[in-house]
Order: structure tokens, then C-alpha cells, then sequence
């Protein structure tokens, strides 16, 4: 799978601008159902690798005045139906509720409620807090733990913030006094406003926001300067992978 | 009560503009609890009788345009907490989902989803649907069932038009063919949207609707045209009860 | 659309074996979204037209004994997450259920309750309940109202099978008469048994179900007598649909 | 705002027998919407403050036998409609709960359960347990968290008694050693029975509740005696606040 | 299984005083299961057949006034834990609520909310409200459709009082009309407050229920006027039930 | 209570064979509701004490493979409608589950969850998960916390294993390393599959789960070898108890 990935990688280069960074994905399906009399090639598990370039530069205006969160009326989808937990590519929950929260102002990220009315999670985001001091973010029961959210509890740590996994709902979101945004593009983005009610002023990224953004940066090198040349095209390759 | 009401109409009807209509409110307390020791002058219930200006006005443009519906993340107090068919003062869930959606768009309404995920109803009005020439509404348990949509049905079934009262859900509502709000304000305004999708490529009010306004409108004889003078003050007496 | 899936269909007939089917599928997605800086030469909607034999072998004893349902733990995604209304690709609460059931028993088909515990739907099939000479079928809330579903409602009426939809849970399915799934390709079957509880004796399909399946297959010619010859082969054709 | 409140006591201080309190409350609100033609003086929030006599005299009893709790079957309003534990006016559900359990006892009083049979909060009280020397209270999602309830925990943590926020049931509290309300009049009041059960072969206070109530004593000077003067009259100022 | 009922009876006879009637059960088990190794003589179900005289003495009380109503904190066991229509012998959930609501009150019966917050059942009893001339009753799913309640229902259609099954909350009650109860014991008797509301100005039974209790007594000579000599005795019968 | 269960398993000792052991049961009925006019001999709680042969041998195999486990359709009761902390005998709900499960699978035992989609327990037993070398437990809202479950939970406090009581889902426990099950009469035994899916390469007992059965078996010297004579008998001695 690693020489397959960097292989893409390879392959599509060339398109990239100065600056600019690649998303690659890796992506696994369960394969075929094999029934009798049915004769296919391959019945085991699919793999497709792509890469798309990372849209660095719609985020500088993210990084700089902070994220406008929205909550929808839909909720995440509940773990007796389909945990949140299992990274997959069924996203159509998170895509609609995003559409509802866009289609009032295109600016606006959809972060969902779930059936209990807690704080969950956005399409590929997770969401933290900060309150007197010690930063919270939603257990693991409602959301994807991605990575970025793992890095983030794990700086917390090295820098000795309280750090508690806890159910948080709008109250809580209300009253804090900081909150931001963790994804895989996104590193660490600072929040601006949620429905409308900004957070300690308007100051964003708050302090404590600010010493994880710094320590993430130092972490994994992820720059927050857009990147200027525009992204020009895309490869998808499709890998059937060996059963 | 009647005598009181007029004589709170009369006291105010000079500051009414040509064209001009009062909203004229009858609020009535359970009054105090006697306690041993205390000495009120009086125990048992208050009314208060007011007046104030319809907002003709800025109502013009929904009944031109339609109005913009979207459900915010609040769901509607359920039953077993607060009944929303008992008729009472306490608005906050319904003011608060309000302020949530005017912070994305200020020209948007509110129409709450029940616990279960179904429509409901906003401050003061009732949400109708036209599906296939069948006129529905959500069933009164999580509902105020208003005097305007009372009057609605009335007409319905005077006009022949199918109709049911019934669970609701947004995919009625971002499949159905018309919407329609009623409330004692607007007696039957068009719905132009909601969460951003459009009803029926856009015409307000659709036909169904438009039957129903024209034969409210005779009923009733709530002209839509905008008052052309403006509101100039109003006053409010306190009028103790007789128990 | 209609001249492509034709085209698609004329392309794979040779592949069918003789008194075989192919089921057609035409998929649309939404496409891509427009970002600043990217260069595709395709941005609106997606349709892929496919064909594959209908499996109709395997399923000649489904039709022969009844097909054995079972209610797995998980529950059918609510409304207020993702309306099971919708028809569209992402069917992974389903495909999950119906491997948790087939996981203790090869055999068995999954139908989920829905979250207040009440019948919904299996994996592109809808189910029906006799009971007291009555036909019943779950709402369409927590159910795609699938096209099969619709013709049986049809032919109940013209048959003047007294017919409702409404909530049915296990209680009523394990007192009903008979039981029976509808879906594209199986037209109607009967059901055997529900959680290991036989239906009214075992004696598959029951009386009403009986006449619905004579009154379906004088309709739409859908012959239960399973093929003979083996599939050999599918072809996918992706046709780029014009904006 | 504390000059306003000074001056509003001072008015009333002379209504005041000796050895009685005032609980002087200061209540604002949003203000009206302005609304284009309208022309009133004032529209940012206003401020009511007021004070009435504390109801010492009957709450003696309370003191020296405890309070009986009960359950209604009202549930306290979800968060996700209303947080509870925002301080408002809105007091309805919990004043129609307190009403249905004097319906039966009027001597008990009322402690909600949440929407997921939680123990929550009574109006204006907060609800603690001890169970095997360890002090319990309702996490804050569902109660208000007020400043009686914090001081008690404070106090808890001074005399290092175990101490933790948890969700709370029913088997909970009829299995609990002992019980008690806080809330700012009551400081902290034995509860000698819930639902009827006693606590611990009712003893009223327990030695648990007993320390926290003496350490409650030092702290604010809240004396339990009862007042031997009656209240005598109360005078309610409204005060328009400064934009 | 009736010839064993007779015996019970016959043998017991002799116990009842003049006026009285025998309450007369039939309760079957499962029978153990048959495990490797163990040598019962008898496997099969088991069957119990006892006899009770009726309460009627104390009911008379009730039949003259009225039965008072509460709704415990306590909801009705969800269908999809155990179903409330199966008619079964583990009662403990309506016990422990009857419990919870005579604790206050001992005249007071419980009558259950279920998990939506709708009007269930009470021990044995099924609920009735009288709004605007319709006779209502809560649909199967949460309740034992009781032979009393089915009665009833038969009644109804008989006398043409329309009548309807549907989901009632408490803002129904209150504002119903009348209300009573049916039961095995009871037949029909009227209900005169619900949580310390009256119905209809506190005139019990309401015209229309004791339009049904006339007609009920007409059906099956059920004799509301109470016995005059007291039960002695009871002698239970354990009788072995044949495979 | 000692002497006379002492005494009913001298009675009882000549049945048992070689290596077996009793399961011995104490049940307390709350008595009969005194009633006017009734003269029955006792009124107070009787109490039931039995033994049973331990099913030791059917129980080897279990101890040999691992259980496998299945998550039903049906829910664990909620603690507002019957708190599943309490010890009781009406264990219907657990009944169905487990019949439900074995109809598909007679070698599966059911473990329920609750009706929030968490793990609650099985009829009997309670389910432990190790992950990452932490041992975790379901909170007791929605089990009985069982002797043999503090036991487990001791024994890993002195085995220095972290340990934690919390919410845990079908998620938890598809990526958990190991799974066992505790109750009286299993003491712990390793849990094989979980709805078809192998711990950790179907290694059972897994190493933590080993030191624990291990640890558990020095302290109560509960063997697992199965017994090799069959049980005989049963005697089962009605005790009336002394109010």
C-alpha cells in the first residue's frame, strides 16, 4: 500500500504549484459477494489511492479571522445506527447538514448535534473548547477521534492544560471562553463564532488556542500561509488490490 | 373582560395612523400565593390588557415574496416537560430558536422540529404543506393549535380540499409542492423556502395556498396590502382581576 | 437517460443466459464542487447505468419455503439523521444489519426496527403483515416506500384487501397470520418465519399473500420459476451526464 | 446596579420585623425589538429589582423534620429545547411539576426527573445524595448549577468529603444513606423522605448532612431559627436601565 | 383446562359469602428446561388455577365517587423491552408505580405515561377520556388491550358515541371532559380527577360514561352496588398441565 | 435465613454426585396486601429457599472455546420503567432476549443493550472488554453490579490492571482485544465471538482475561473442570417467614 501511495504520489507531482500540498487518500472496499455462477476476476477487497490538492488557500481566511460554526437541525447519526467511531466514506449525514447550515450563509461549517442534543462532530472536524483553563472536547461515543484530534489532547498534555473528554452541549459551547476546530487540513483552526455568538470578544485565536496552534505547528511543520499557485488537475488511479 | 378590552382600544385609537391595526392581548396570571403572615391586598389571578400595532409594514414583503423557513438545531419543549397546546407566556425555546436562525439570515422564520424529528411550529404560527393536492399539518401534540389554523382547515374542507393532520417530517416538507404559514398576524402567508430549497420552482403562494388566502381574505376581511401610516405609541393598563 | 441505459442493456445482452434478467441501475451523483483554482472539464451531476443478472437461482427457495427474517440489535438510521425515505447509495446501516443476522444464520434476511422499536424496512425490501384478514405495512417515515411496496398497496385495493400503513411492532408481528417482503426483484415473497417464530403454521406463502403474488405476477409477467443457465459477466458502463 | 439594589432595600428596610430577611432579586430583560416607525424612549434591556420577605416561618418545619421529596411525572426540560441551567423566568415546567405533587401532599416538594430518569432539580433547589460516605450530586447538564449548591461542594472539599457529580436514578436515592436540598433560602435542608421512602431509619439530618450544615452555618451566618415577626408588606421598584 | 376451573370453583364455593364473586385465574408457565442429565418427571408448561373473591367492598367508594388518578414518575415498560400487550405475570414496573402514587395518596390509583409521554394503562385498567362527545383511548402498543376495554369499544360503536384510538397526553386529560377507567373488577367506573384536576366540574360519571356503564351492566349483569358479607377464605389449586 | 437454607441443603446433600455443587436461592415476596374482610394466616414476606445442581457440564465446553455472544433486537428495561440494579425475578425481558438470540444460534448467549445503543448485560452475567491493556466494564445504571463482577473489578485492582466503569458500544467492543463474562455461576469465563466477530484471533481466554480467571480461581476455588456425575434431583422447601 506504501509503494502503491507514493506511486500516485509520483505520478502526479508534476501538477502541483510551488507550495502547494497533495491529499492522498486511501481508500478500501469490502469487495464483491461472490454468488454461484457468476464469474469475476477478483472478489476480494478494492483499494483506490488518489490525491487532491489540498484547497490551502480558501483556509488563509479561516486562519486569520477564525471559523463560523453552525449547528443544523439534523443530528449525527446515532452508534446504534451507524457509529461515528468507524472512518468510512458514507458521509451523506454530514454532507446534508452541511448543506442546511451553507445554504443560510456559504461561509458557515456545520458542527451537529447528537440525539442527546451534545455537541458532536463536523465533516472530517472535531471540536474543542476551552473553559476557565481547561480545554474539552466531545467523547469519543458520538465522533470520528481523528488524528489531529489525538495530536491536540497529546500537546495539551506536553504543555500541562486540563485536558477532560466530557459530554458538552450548546451551554457549555455558549459560555466558553475559546473554541476551535482540529481536521487533518485544517490542523488546528480557531473559531470565530458559533450560531451567530462569538467567543471572549471576537479574539481569535484565543491564548490557549494559540499556544496549541504554535505547538502543532512545531509538531508536524503544517503552515498556515496560503500557498499561491493554484492547483491544476487531479489523478485518480484505481489499484485492485491483491486478496 | 370585553368592557375592559374596549375600553383599552378606545384609550388608544388615536395613536392609530390611517389604515392601522391594533394587536390587542389579554394576559392573565394565576396571581400569589397566600402566605401566612403576608398581607396583599389582592390574591387571585391578574389580567392585563394591551394594544399594540400590527407590524403590517414589514409583512408586506412575505406576502409578496414568501417567507424563508429554516428549522434551527432546538427542538420544541415536549410535552411531558411543557405542553405546547396550552397557550401561556413562556416563549424562550421558541424565542431562542428564533434568534438562532436570524443570526444566519435575518429575514428567515423559525419552525421548530418536535423531539422526534418533526415539524412543529414557531413563534405564534402553524406550518401547512400541499403534497399531491392534500393539504396537511402536524397533529396538535407538539403544537399550539391556533385560531388562524382552525380557521385554515375550516376553509379546507369548505373548499373541498383533502386534508390530515399528521407526523411531519423534512423530507414531506423538501418534497412537498406548497408550504404555508398561519398565525393570527398573518392569517395565511406563503412559504418560500425552506433551509434554503424552494417550493415548486419558486411561485408564492402556490395554488392551493392562493384558494386558501382568497377565501380567508373574504372571511375575515384581512386585507394584505401594507399600511402606508406609521405605529405611534401605544399604552398598557394593568387591570387588577376580580376573583 | 432512457437511450443510454438501452445502449448499456443492447451492449450486455449477449452475456445474459436465456430466461434470465439483468436489473438495471441507473446511479446519479451530485459531482464535484467548483473550488477556486481547479480545472475539470466536468462539474455537474455523475450517472453511472450498470446491469447485473438478477440472482433469481438462489432465491427459487426463498420462494419455495418463505425467507426467515430476523430483527437485528442495530436500529434503522431516524429521520432527523438521514430520512430512510431517500433513495440513494449509502446503505451501510442496512449491509451491517443484514451481516450481523447472517453472522448466527446464513440464511436469514435482516428488518430493523426503527428507533421506537417498531418495524421498519430490510435492505431494498419492505415488509407486510396479515392480520385478521387485514393487510398492514410500517409508515413511510423510517421506510423507502419502494416501488413493489406501492404496486402491492395497489393490487390490495383492487383485490378490496382491507389495507393500512401504520406502527407495527414485534408484538404485532408475532401475533399477524401471515408475513410477506416485497422488493424489485422479488416481486412478492412470503416470509417463514421472524425471529424464529413461525407464521401461522408454517404454511408458506399464506392465503392473502397468495393471491397478492397471482395478482403481481398477471401484472408485471414477474415469473418465480428460477432460471436455468448460469450469469456469466457484467459491463459498467460511466457515462458523464451532461449540465 | 448595587447602588439601585442598596436604594431598594432602603425604601423597604422599615417594612422589615426583627429578625427577618429580604431576599432581593434582580431580574433583567432583553428589551423590545425595535420595529421600523415605532418610537418608544427606551429599547435596551430593563431591570426589575425588588425584594420580598423571606418565608422563614414556615420553612422552620422543614428545618426539624425534613423535607418530603417527591417525583412528578413531569420530566425537566432537555437541554436541547431550553438549558436549565441558564437563570430565567420561565419557571413554568417547573412550577406545573411542583403543583402536581402538592396536588397529593402539599407538603412535599417537587425534584424532577430528567428526560432520561435522571434525577435533576427541584425549582430553585439543587438535590445531593451520600452513599457509603461519598456526597453525590446530578451533573450540571440538566440542573442549574446555583451558588448554594456550589458552596456546598466547597464546603465538602474543606471537610474532605468524597465528592463527585454523576447521573443519578432513583435506585440511587431510595438506596442512599441520606438526602438534602440546597437552594439560597434553605441554605442546606434535610430531605426525610422520597417518593415515600425514608432515609436512613429517618434521622433527619444525617450526620454527613449535619457537618455541612453546621461548616454552611459558620460560613454565611444562616441561621435556621425561625423568625418570630411577620412580613409585613413589600414594595416592587421598577427601574429602566441605561443602555 | 375448563373442567379444572370448575373443580377450583366448586371446591371453593362453599367460602364465598352471599352476594360475592370468585375472581377466577388461569396462569400457565413455560416449564423448565430440559437440561442433560436431570430426570423431572414433568417438563412441559404448568398451569395454576385460583380463585379470589372480588374487592367489591371497597370499590363501592369508588363507583359512588369516582377514582382519583395519578401519573407516577415511573413510565410504562417500552415495547421493545418487553411488550405491555402481551398479558403476562411480571407486574413489578405498574406495582412499583402504584406503589410510588399510593405512598402519597392511598386512594389514588396509577395510571402510567409511557416513554413519549402519553396516557398508558394502570394495573389492570385501561384509561377512557370523553372530549367534545368522542369517546378516546390510547392505541394497543403501550397497553394490555384488556376484554373490559374491547367491551367498551363494542359499546360505543352500539350507542354510536365516536370513538377513537390515538396517542393522549396529559393536556388531553385535562381538558377532557370525562374519564374512567375499565377493568375485569371494575367493568367500568368513573374517574373523578387526574393529578388533583377534576373532570367536568367533579360529576362522576359524566353522562356519557354512564351511558356505557348502563349498557355495560345491560351486557353482562355486572352489579356496581357492593356485597354485604366478607370473603373468608381461598384455597389455590396447583395443577400439573399435561404436554 | 442461614439456619433453614443450611438446613435445606442438608436435606438436599444426598442427591448431589461426586463434584457437584448446588446453586442455592433465597426469594423474598413482599407478601400479601391485607384487605378488609380477609383472614389469611400470614401477611408478612415469605421467603423460598432451593437448590439447584450447578450446570457445570454443559458449562465445559464454554470454559474450553469461549462463549459466543449476540446483541438482540430487544433493549434492556430503562431504570425510570424498572431499574435493572435491583435483584428481582421478574427476569422476562433477559428471557426473551436470550430466546430470541438462541433461536438463530441455541450455543449463543444474549447481552442486551440498553436503550441508549450501550452494552448493558445478560440474563445472569455482566460483560467486561480489555482494550489497550484497560479492563472496562458498562456503568451500573443499566446492569446489576453482581458479586462476581466486584469481585473481577477487585482482583484487577490488585493485579494492578487500570480498570473503568463506563459507557461502552458495539464499537468498543468489536475492536477489543478480549471480552469475558462473569456471573455466579460461570465465576469468568472468555467470550469467544461477539455477533460472529473473534476476539483477537479467537484466542480464549486472552492473557488478561487468563491472569484474572487465574486470580479468580485461587480466591473462591471456583474449578472449571466440569463434574463427571449427573445431577438427580431437586427439592424445593416452601418457607412462610416470620413478619
Amino acid at each position: 500500500m506504501a509503494a502503491i501511495s507514493e506511486d500516485v504520489l509520483a505520478r502526479n507531482r508534476h501538477l502541483l504549484g510551488p507550495g502547494e500540498d497533495y491529499w492522498l487518500a486511501q481508500r478500501i472496499s469490502r469487495g464483491i459477494s461472490r454468488a454461484p455462477g457468476d464469474n469475476w476476476d477478483h472478489y476480494g477487497p478494492n483499494a483506490i489511492v488518489d490525491c487532491v490538492p489540498l484547497p490551502l488557500r480558501e483556509r488563509a481566511k479561516l486562519f486569520r479571522d477564525g471559523i463560523e460554526i453552525v449547528t443544523p437541525a439534523l443530528r449525527r447519526t446515532p452508534p446504534d445506527s451507524l457509529s461515528p467511531r468507524a472512518k468510512m466514506h458514507q458521509y451523506l449525514n454530514l454532507v446534508l447538514a452541511d448543506r442546511e447550515v451553507k445554504a443560510q450563509n456559504p461561509d458557515a461549517w456545520a458542527v451537529l448535534l447528537d440525539v442527546n442534543g451534545n455537541l458532536s462532530e463536523g465533516q472530517g472536524s472535531n471540536i474543542f473548547l476551552v473553559r476557565d483553563g481547561r480545554l474539552v472536547t466531545p467523547r469519543e461515543r458520538y465522533v470520528l477521534p481523528g488524528i489531529s484530534r489525538q495530536a491536540t489532547i497529546d500537546l495539551a498534555r506536553e504543555l500541562q492544560i486540563p485536558f477532560a473528554e466530557q459530554d458538552l452541549d450548546l451551554y457549555d459551547a455558549y459560555t466558553a471562553d475559546e473554541c476551535f476546530l482540529t481536521s487533518t487540513s485544517l490542523c488546528i483552526c480557531g473559531v470565530r463564532s458559533l450560531n451567530g455568538r462569538s467567543f471572549a470578544a471576537g479574539r481569535v485565536p484565543g491564548p490557549i488556542t494559540q499556544k496549541l496552534v504554535d505547538a502543532y505547528r512545531d509538531m508536524v511543520g503544517c503552515d498556515e500561509t496560503p500557498p499561491v499557485a493554484a492547483p491544476q488537475g487531479e489523478v485518480i488511479l484505481f489499484v485492485p488490490s491483491k486478496t
